[in-house]
């Protein structure tokens, strides 16, 4: 099974990375483009054999404790998508 | 308006950041998750002023050509999520 967890800047948090970004597009012409915020999108195979509560409290507990920063990013788990492997 | 991109690594591609992501779950007892692969998330604030057309074909050539590298990864577009700023 598949979970997807988005991890994104705190809206408070200065992102330079997207700011470099943005000039770069406007530098290139897309003006339509006012704001770029860059995050990271994680996949996690998740063994379908594990209990639902254990595999739902080691994503969270994972995401929380090692693939995000609390204190500047906020988190997204969205559910499996079904393709196992 | 809000347009989220998501970017990942081709299946074909190895990804290390993902497998030491892993390895470190895995000393951490997390044996529920049997694979990391890590991509970007990238939202855009679009302006709602320009034309829907020249807007969307602004974000798939940013995307295409600035966000994304076509030869390693692939990347998904999500329409606005309306909230607009």
């Amino acid at each position: 099974m598949k979970v997807a967890v988005k991890v994104k800047l705190k809206p408070s948090i200065l992102d330079p990375q997207g700011k470099a970004v943005h000039q770069a597009l406007q530098q290139l012409g897309f003006d339509a483009i006012n704001g770029v915020r860059i995050g990271k999108f994680i996949e996690l195979e998740v063994a379908d054999s594990a209990d639902p509560a254990e595999r739902e409290r080691q994503i969270e507990e994972a995401t929380r404790k090692l693939l995000s920063n609390p204190v500047m990013e906020v988190f997204e788990i969205e559910a499996g998508e079904g393709e196992s492997s």
